[in-house]
């Protein structure tokens, strides 16, 4: 096939990222990561960093009308870039907003959207300092750009961990996949499990005081936030790393909703705490001789942490099955172009065991 | 009608914007300057502050696929950018991109998008530092931040021109709007004009080592980038300086091409240098006593320079025309959401004289 007549949907989203990411570093001062962390650092500034982060949530591809109220989605837009924040253990400090809209779009879900974004920052003290306004001829489209601020020492990157190293989660895994299944699909569940489900993934908290203490501790060696899925974000620590990791299916912390939703629609509670998307919980990484003192601090700030695997050596990722096998998995990630059948739970990222493997 | 139903096509940009601008800033360390100039500033780290600035270009709103390269569009997304970096002073160092693209985008096409930003980034030392990109449903959606950087005391503002202050333009007006009238309309144009023109319109360059000389000097008094049109941006020079001006029709720096365009066509040059959007020079006010040697500053460096008319007391803008009569205008700005017979001028932002004053 001729290559001038490939569309972005063959090449992939992940193809193109490539392509962008070469030469892109022409002053590499004061640029202390660039592409390919949460955050892009820069600095320092005297003895601290900043840290940039930006998404784009688009209509029909990652949020769907009628299935999140706009002030929810003005909250998750801010959310979203929050957690990428935490994840790098920084504080966020400015947000700025770039807005499509539909010419029909009424005023009052507009005033609710930006009451969502106001909300999340005044939560967390983020200053919203400016932004671009557009008509859109399609959908929705909001881009929100944060900026943070963290300790020079403390940052705390993807590409930190070395074989040996504990991996902890900050909370329960796969409720906001499952919240985006009740949307998409006619499961059984009574309203406040359908509930409490689908405000995981309407309603998602980005973990900054958790990022904050894991990253200040400098106790931990790497950390991601939980956005494409448990595996695909631990892919990134490990690509990042050179390293492989081993994860245990008993000890994936998973909550009541999601077992309760699980056994009665006979659905996989472990396959959606690997591959649904859009926790923002922290996935880290910890040296075997720091654990005891992390868990300490953890405990004594009275946050959650759930110890699920080990970092190994080589390259591959596998998952230890409750019955003792273990199987290797691809943390291929979503991609966005990918064909229809290779992407069944689009809006949100996701990603899936591999085939047969 | 019920406040309910309104559209934000019913309410406009602007006042969309006025409510988003309120209840900001929550921590206002280190905000020098939010909503309202070309960049937000943040700072000070030691003696340098950070400019920041985001704009989005929308498919049909902005640009017609098929009037401009991928190539021309990619290093416009990020000279528009830089434009505002300009415009305060400032140097830019990173950039940030998010694409929201068709999934039948040709990877040829995207390729030149990529091109096209990196050429300009290359330019001008800015560094590529991340993004997001996503499918989109409609068209193509380009947002581009960028961090900038300056001294501290030299930022030049919107909100500081007095009455009596020069105003001056680094370089002729009008023509990236004419370029866009030739891309609409069938107008006569021998190839070289029609190429020129639209070349303005096409391919702006950031007026970036003028906006450096002019904040670094300390001699100016406001500063900012034509990008709406050269009366819409005075307005907002004059509303956040709480001044009015008079600009002089007789001084206004029309090119050879502009003129011959509109005496060929019958249209009237002056309005086109007026109300024409995105010539991205800068337009810029000077105390009287600092006149002299600015002019003799920017002389020396070999860079062009206008000077156009004065900053008066009052709130009105006049332009004097070319006969010696006055008439006030209003420099409304154009609103993407306004119906269509209110702007005959899309994809650019224009803004025109008021009907009958």
């Amino acid at each position: 096939m001729d290559r001038a007549k490939k569309t972005i949907a063959q090449v992939g989203e992940f193809g193109f990222i490539r392509s962008v990411m070469m030469n892109c570093v022409h002053a590499p001062e004061k640029v202390i990561q660039g592409i390919g962390d949460d955050c892009a650092v820069i600095g320092p500034y005297e003895d601290r960093v900043l840290l940039i982060t930006t998404d784009l949530l688009v209509e029909d591809v990652h949020f769907l009308r009628g299935k999140i109220s706009f002030r929810e989605l003005g909250a998750k837009a801010v959310a979203v870039n929050l957690s990428d924040i935490a994840a790098m253990g920084g504080i966020p400090r400015h947000l700025f907003v770039s807005l499509a809209i539909p010419r029909r779009m009424p005023v009052e879900d507009l005033s609710e959207l930006d009451a969502g974004m106001k909300d999340m920052c005044r939560t967390y003290g983020v200053n919203l300092l400016g932004g671009d306004t557009s008509a859109s001829q399609g959908g929705l489209f909001i881009n929100v750009t944060v900026i943070g601020e963290a300790d020079a020492k403390a940052v705390l990157y993807r590409k930190g961990a070395s074989s040996g190293d504990r991996v902890y989660v900050t909370g329960t895994v796969g409720n906001a996949g499952a919240g985006l299944r009740l949307l998409q699909e006619e499961l059984i569940a009574h309203d406040d499990l359908r509930e409490a489900l689908i405000a995981a993934h309407n309603r998602p908290r980005p973990r900054l005081e958790q990022g904050r203490l894991i990253a200040g501790s400098m106790l931990a060696s790497s950390m991601i936030d939980i956005s494409d899925g448990l595996l695909s974000d631990l892919g990134h620590i490990c690509e990042e790393s050179g390293v492989g990791a081993r994860i245990f299916e008993e000890r994936l912390p998973l909550s009541d909703e999601l077992k309760a939703l699980c056994r009665v629609n006979s659905l996989d509670p472990s396959e959606m705490a690997l591959s649904g998307g859009e926790d923002y919980e922290l996935l880290f990484t910890v040296p075997v001789k720091n654990a005891e003192s992390l868990e300490a601090l953890l405990q004594r700030h009275g946050h959650l942490f759930f110890e699920i695997g080990r970092i190994t050596e080589g390259k591959s990722i596998r998952v230890v099955l409750a019955g003792g096998t273990e199987k290797e998995v691809t943390p291929s990630g979503f991609d966005h172009f990918a064909p229809a059948k290779r992407s069944p739970c689009p809006p949100s990222p996701c990603i899936r065991f591999s085939p047969d493997d």
